[in-house]
């Protein structure tokens, strides 16, 4: 490795030390034993595999386990859930229950995170019975095709998404998964060549190894070796995307440290932007992230949008959840014209007749007079943001949790306070570095 | 005629008398032969043909007399017009010049305006040297295909389009030439019949007389018998076709005689709309309409089109020309935020590079950082309408004399007073019944 980032230093920063490396061995080993012994007291033919980072060796201090049994597919999808469950239960304490495409539960051993799944045995070539099946596949994969230099480009891969706010593939993230990373220091050999291909203008990006049958629109495609109709990089959002390309130019200009560990927000600087804020929130309900984010990214977009469709000019958003869930919303105005304009039918419509009927007699401030081709009036219509857009969000979903929570939500003005607010100083500190 | 409305009393009330009809005539007698004894001690030899709506009986009260005097071929175009310019000045005392598509001139004779227009000889199927060549074709296709009962009808559809303000073909009109009256009514036969075909639901009408080679994609297609290939009514914009195409419905439905006198706006209730005016103004240069109000519609649609782009949400224009060029222009704000997005390149140009150095030590209000797939910064501008939309006017071509009156622009702000002011009035008072 080159000394100057000094990748060694990174490196050993990030990954287990040996003392973690015996300790999550142990976990493990004790583990698989609990739940083989488990299996054959039920006398259920599963097998069981230490899947992800862990097992492949790419996985940063700290890391998960993954667990996974692998049922034989003549089990009904009912039982595998329902075994992997109870199993989980009890091999680990205070074990919690977590939903992907089906149920199963994760807690923690020594402290380190420990998730128990259960799955299908699949070959190479077959299809999928549930979304986790492919993961054992996906370890041997990465295991027969890794060496130990590029476990180290992985680590420092991961190392680098993570500090930029770019790694996993959660929804509500939309980053890299640490499997993509894999695939990618294994198709391009180090950290810098990974790089430099997110550096290229090649407008979309493809990675394969051999077949691709990928029919996914994605602006960044990365061919599943273990499924190639797959892209294993769908998660990545257009944002993200944009962010990393942009960043690994970047990155290879400058080499700098920087890029390695989280970068606090710079000292925003407020200034006065001739514009207006506001801060919609409401109670956070108890749910995981990857249940509550969604919907709080859904609850952005409909406020973005009906501002937006309300004639009230909106520049941009910022999510903050704490203890609330806040929205904040910067907006031209919070007080749009008292008049709107409201289209009839095309002037060669015979129905112009009505429209000019249903008009005549009622309150309009302008009109009907004809725009273009079409026949229009100027009506009334209310100006104040909050009551706007309090009833905009009623009329739409929200999600289903959020959904319920609709009679609580606030909406404050943060006025001249804006500049000590948190949420003011995300959104306003927002750089091609954070996400 | 009918009784109801009663045709034959509009009829009268629009129809030259006895007594004008006389006079007229013998205008006509008096002038054709003054330039018939020009032209022959010039020893030309030329033709003067009364053309237009006198020669054809569908003139209204107090029309204009055109006549044109018709050279052969063999004359170039510079020695038509000379001759054309000459022998008019000579016929009418005080005589202007005039510029269609080529000089001419027009005067006053006992308060009737007469043009003396040189122009070729063609006949039917030629290819026409000068615009006006046709129309001494036109004089002929329109007497030999009209009868009395439908120039009582031309009469009609004229002093309607008339009161609505959709009469006269000129660029600042955009309506319907007399022309094209007398075409619709040779081919519908009667007023109602004119109307029916306005009113019904095609999308696109077109009239013909046999042949169709019209390539033309204008709403409305009047095939010139005389020409196949040409749209008699070219000049009508859609705004205008649209409100015919209204009012035609709305007149066969109530029948009322207002469709045959001007129609005086009626008492504007001005409400609160919650928006703003401005009025750009300027001194109204000393030129005929036909040359003025196609700078000042240029002029309206740059500040219109200026001040979208500028952020100040227009919502309509309006013009009103008394001893100033006046310009209302309603806005959402006159105050726009004092920030403003500037993208760069798309995140997979190499470009993006350049784009953060450029960006590195300049004062920006946020950013640079990451929408969509693009690099954006947020940069601050300034907020006033009336410096914007002066410099904004600066940069643009409003018409060869506007232009050189850009420095004397005004605007002003008429706040509480614009309810007293013609031109909000004339703004707020629009309707499908006025222009």
């Amino acid at each position: 490795m080159s000394s100057f980032p000094d990748y060694d230093s990174i490196y050993r920063k990030n990954v287990p030390d040996s003392a973690e490396k015996d300790k999550v061995k142990k976990i493990v080993e004790r583990t698989k034993t609990s739940i083989i012994k488990i299996l054959q007291e039920k006398r259920i033919s599963a097998e069981v595999e230490l899947v992800g980072s862990t097992s492949k060796g790419t996985n940063l201090k700290g890391g998960d386990i993954d667990i996974f049994i692998v049922f034989p597919q003549s089990f009904t999808r009912d039982e595998i859930v329902k075994h992997g469950l109870e199993i989980g239960h009890r091999v680990l304490p205070d074990a919690k229950e977590k939903y992907a495409e089906h149920p199963y539960v994760f807690g923690y051993l020594e402290g380190h995170k420990i998730d128990i799944v259960p799955c299908y045995r699949i070959k190479l070539g077959d299809r999928v019975k549930s979304a986790v099946d492919r993961s054992p596949l996906h370890t041997r994969w990465v295991i027969e095709n890794i060496d130990d230099a590029m476990r180290k480009w992985v680590i420092l891969l991961k190392v680098m998404l993570k500090s930029l706010g770019l790694y996993g593939s959660e929804i509500y993230r939309s980053g890299f998964s640490g499997y993509v990373c894999e695939l990618l220091v294994i198709r391009f050999g180090n950290l810098e060549n990974v790089l430099e291909f997110f550096a290229s203008s090649n407008r979309n990006l493809t990675v394969s190894f051999g077949n691709n049958n990928v029919k996914d629109e994605s602006p960044l495609i990365v061919v599943d070796p273990v499924d190639p109709s797959r892209n294993a990089a769908a998660a990545v959002s257009m944002e993200n995307l944009s962010r990393f390309r942009v960043l690994s130019r970047e990155y290879l200009i400058e080499k700098s440290e920087r890029y390695f560990s989280r970068q606090e927000t710079e000292n925003v600087r407020i200034h006065e932007r001739g514009t207006v804020y506001r801060i919609i929130s409401l109670p956070k309900p108890d749910l995981m992230d990857d249940i509550l984010i969604p919907q709080v990214q859904k609850m952005r977009k409909v406020i973005f949008s009906m501002s937006e469709a309300g004639g009230f000019h909106p520049i941009d958003t910022e999510i903050l959840v704490t203890d609330r869930i806040n929205i904040l919303i910067e907006l031209e105005t919070c007080l749009r014209p008292g008049v709107i304009r409201h289209y009839g039918p095309p002037a060669y419509s015979t129905q112009t007749h009505n429209f000019l009927e249903m008009w005549k007699n009622r309150e309009k401030l302008r009109g009907p007079f004809i725009i273009g081709d079409r026949i229009a009036v100027e009506i009334k219509q209310e100006r104040d943001f909050e009551s706007y857009i309090i009833s905009a969000i009623k009329e739409k979903d929200i999600g289903a949790h959020l959904n319920r929570l609709k009679e609580e939500i606030r909406i404050t003005n943060p006025g001249k306070s804006a500049s000590k607010l948190k949420i003011v100083r995300k959104y306003l500190g927002r750089t091609v570095f954070n996400d």
